[in-house]
């Protein structure tokens, strides 16, 4: 088993001095794909399973058993970002900048395009059907009457419409909700594993802004950081990319699409090409922070030509989303890879 | 001006090396008392105002006039945690573990004591009223009907009671939402500033979350940190301790009430002692990260012994909210504040 972990810096709350905090920098020689080789299973081994962990896999193991029955396409959907504590009882932790948007707004266009749909969001960012209320309180939306309380008039037409969709795709979308990156990565793990029994009809979509570094359990202060200490030093390790096993391990026969957020425009077909060529997934839609409501461009693994899909100011007016259209490209992309994955 | 942001380590991403970032640490000699007491406006001069700020500052500042014409008590809540940018183009920062409960909870009872209440957010975190309905989706408590949407038969009671709180108090309750540190710290020092014309009848309540660690924004990467670059090395400076200025020169007629969390028993009573102290303010609430919804202690600046508040098993059970007990003892320290301020 591989220790490299344990071979690099870490918070050092040096309590001999009062002047700040101490850091010392790791002289190894430290070669990254080495790492990304051997660190997945490390990561399983120093970071326990999430809380409800069982129930939620059995609850992703039933839809997923329904699904292969009726033939049904089932996505996996990950939203929203996941933290990385930085101390033990966890007061601070880094946190990627992530509401959830995408994510949210994809899973009500992969329902509507007949798939059931997981969605491992995390705790408390945007979840569909729900996503349009945000702002507004529950309150000013209804209306106390002595005999009832109904929705107000003016929210009538809005609620009606969501209400009934919600009703209409609730009984196929599972929420299951995470906070940490280790309670991502176990849920993510168990879904692909669990999906495995669709086959071609599963579709990973990873939506979710996950941490790209974190502090190993082993390595992270039991207390609160005290600001008496100084400045603070943080040494954080690389994530294990987790793309790796999930696409030759976990999800063998899974349709994976993944996305790149960049906010630099220059790196972002190189970054997408680059992921393709490493993970050997299927498409990469590349994105970037300032555009990404309106611009995103795809590029798949048969080195074709990226394919960029804007929406015009006209459409962003009339209130469609690039997410209706990300969903209508991929479908088309999924039927493909079905129909040659069966014949193939 | 102090310079001596400028003199002190931050993320160096060298990218002549692919083996790994690398870190330089300070030998600059760190003093932080006398950090503290310059920093604070090198902070202010360093980081923008907030969206909205002028706009924000003007419905603050109504607030406080027409409740110094009506002899109104005004408090001042803050509620959530801080953000911190590792970048400019923020992707990820780092946060403080803080939902808004004890904020959240505690506005509601300050409306109920009579107070005016302007309570300063984080974005998305616990709002009172809506508090009580979080993990519940509208969807799912509301029903469509033929001719109506209407609330279904078994919330009626308690949106009932809920919406009737929420109408009969918000004329008295401002909402303001913070993201960043900087927003926050904008937001606090207008609104104790627009305060200063209550005189001793403002109380502020400082619950929030606030980082005590940060980038200076002078010293922060253009664009997302690349993890092709191996580990990373984040050195993080000492947020300018702005409870000094807020006491001495922001507010200085306020009752200022201020939180001390910490996840060590030991420290408890030691680090509220000595924030008051340092500070001069009026009462420490310190609290344990665990056990926080059951146990307080109260700490003055009279060097009276502390005072617990404890929720038994009992009064938990009842649905008894520990921050009842601590604005009723709170009222009362601030009616004798207000008594002696008068005549003193």
């Amino acid at each position: 088993m591989p220790d490299s972990l344990q071979e690099t810096p870490t918070i050092l709350h040096n309590s001999s001095t009062l002047h700040g905090h101490q850091l010392e920098t790791s002289t190894a020689p430290y070669t990254e794909m080495a790492q990304d080789d051997l660190n997945w299973k490390t990561f399983f081994e120093e970071n326990s399973k999430p809380n409800h962990f069982d129930e939620n896999v059995k609850l992703i193991s039933e839809v997923c058993q329904q699904a292969a029955i009726k033939k049904l396409r089932v996505a996996l959907i990950t939203s929203g970002g996941t933290t990385v504590p930085l101390e033990k009882n966890t007061v601070r932790f880094i946190d990627n900048f992530s509401a959830g948007t995408r994510g949210s707004a994809s899973a009500e266009y992969f329902l509507e395009a007949g798939y059931q749909v997981i969605f491992l969001h995390r705790s408390k960012s945007l979840e569909p059907y729900s996503r349009h209320l945000v702002g507004r309180s529950i309150f000013d939306i209804i209306e106390i009457c002595p005999e009832n309380i109904i929705v107000g008039e003016k929210h009538q037409a809005e609620m009606r419409k969501l209400t009934e969709k919600y009703q209409r795709y609730k009984s196929s979308l599972l929420m299951i909700s995470f906070n940490s990156l280790s309670d991502y990565l176990w849920l993510l793990q168990a879904t692909a594993q669990k999906m495995q029994i669709l086959g071609p009809l599963a579709l990973l979509y990873l939506a979710a802004a996950v941490s790209d570094f974190y502090i190993p359990a082993s390595q992270m202060p039991c207390h609160k950081i005290q600001s008496s200490g100084g400045p603070l030093s943080l040494s954080l390790q690389l994530v294990p990319k987790m793309l790796a096993p999930l696409v030759t391990l976990w999800a063998p026969n899974a349709f994976i699409v993944s996305f790149k957020l960049e906010t630099n425009e220059a790196l972002l077909e190189t970054k997408a090409k680059e992921s393709l060529e490493k993970y050997h997934h299927h498409v990469v839609i590349g994105n970037l922070l300032h555009s990404r409501k309106v611009y995103v461009l795809l590029v798949d693994r048969n080195n074709s030509a990226p394919e960029e899909i804007r929406l015009s100011d006209s459409e962003l007016e009339s209130g469609i989303e690039i997410e209706s259209k990300i969903i209508e490209n991929l479908k088309i992309r999924h039927d493909n890879y079905y129909a040659n994955h069966k014949t193939g």
